[in-house]
């Protein structure tokens, strides 16, 4: 019986469904690239359950407060391992984090986005536990994110081939 | 018979000459990283062919154009291309586009990086095809970028050691 | 006996102790996540050698030079030599410096961040040599990094497992 997916369901939590992208923007990259021993996955951002992209939206210190960016990065993080099951078949396969960017759009002035990106890290070490879940992590101020989305996260992932 | 560089040859692409830096500006990096399986790419942006920095210079949705900003990501796709074959001498030496960063250097407001580093993905399908150039990807606004060019792009491939 | 320890101290170089967050500002992520043969470093800014971040604080190009910049580089490569010295035990065991990501906290029109972030590469150079300390690099112009830092750096590199 898969762990990770029983964690997911035991915590609550239901993993959005694939990412659908307004008109206009169109996608040529994998939103996973597994290879080998490894799973890089693209920037991904928080999505409501349907797959469409979450509000608040903007900057945060602006129009979205550092506790929704808190949520945004939550959210984020579902997104990924949304994509990474569907790329790996079973979360099981992931043995450790790796890395994690996050990228906060930020109000002038904002600099607490250590604390947003933490929205990430916590669950993580929640669903993974402390071993699998152990990440290295960047936490930085961008001066826009694509669809006004207020954090977006990439990682790298190792897995069982 | 080496089947990147008939595919550039086919397509009409020249390569750029290795970068040429502007007066004052010193690099202690290495354009290109090769260790084992791995080839790690440097920050690279728009070249002439003569290996100069490629106009239009500053912040895409100002100075620059969104159309700009996917020629000058298209134009850094070539100049990693270009440090990649002299690092790795010969380009079919690339089993698999991992991961690609792209930093778009924007103007307040201007959040649609994903189609201006489409620029890179879609020539990266195009020279490499699917299986070879699937790739992650993370598009998000920066700043500033080193010279005011409008795109950097950096990159890990998998190479054959 | 440890040749990278021997060469810092050549150098009179002493690492800072561990970070030392001010209050409010949890970290759930780890400095260093070792995993077989690779180490990924999280985002170090500058510290000063009790383990607290360093001033001066803000933007490049504003609050803070250009040179206080390149020291702030010089600084903050320091701090991803103490994390890994905690986690490796013996800092011989990176084999390779494989990539730097340097985000610059940039003043509006400051593009110079390269030959900031040569405070980080000229040091690896200089304590690693050329062979070991070789790296790919990107440098970008963030719009604010954690703690209004001028600089924060991460890397990957390979070591012995």
């Amino acid at each position: 019986m898969m762990r990770v997916e029983q964690r997911l369901e035991r915590l609550g939590i239901v993993l959005p469904e694939p990412v659908k992208l307004p008109p206009g923007v169109e996608v040529t990259f994998a939103w996973v690239r597994v290879f080998a021993d490894r799973a890089y996955v693209s920037g991904h951002g928080p999505l409501d359950s349907d797959g469409a992209p979450a509000g608040p939206f903007g900057r945060v210190g602006a129009e979205v407060s550092a506790e929704q960016g808190y949520v945004a990065a939550r959210l984020a993080t579902l997104s990924m391992l949304s994509s990474l099951k569907r790329s790996l078949g079973d979360l099981d396969r992931i043995t450790a984090w790796l890395s994690v960017a996050g990228m906060v759009n930020v109000a002038p002035g904002f600099a607490a986005t250590t604390n947003v990106i933490n929205g990430c890290s916590d669950l993580l070490l929640q669903v993974f536990g402390a071993e699998v879940g152990a990440h290295a992590r960047t936490a930085i101020g961008a001066a826009e994110l694509p669809l006004r989305l207020p954090v977006i996260l990439s990682a790298e992932v190792a897995v069982t081939p």
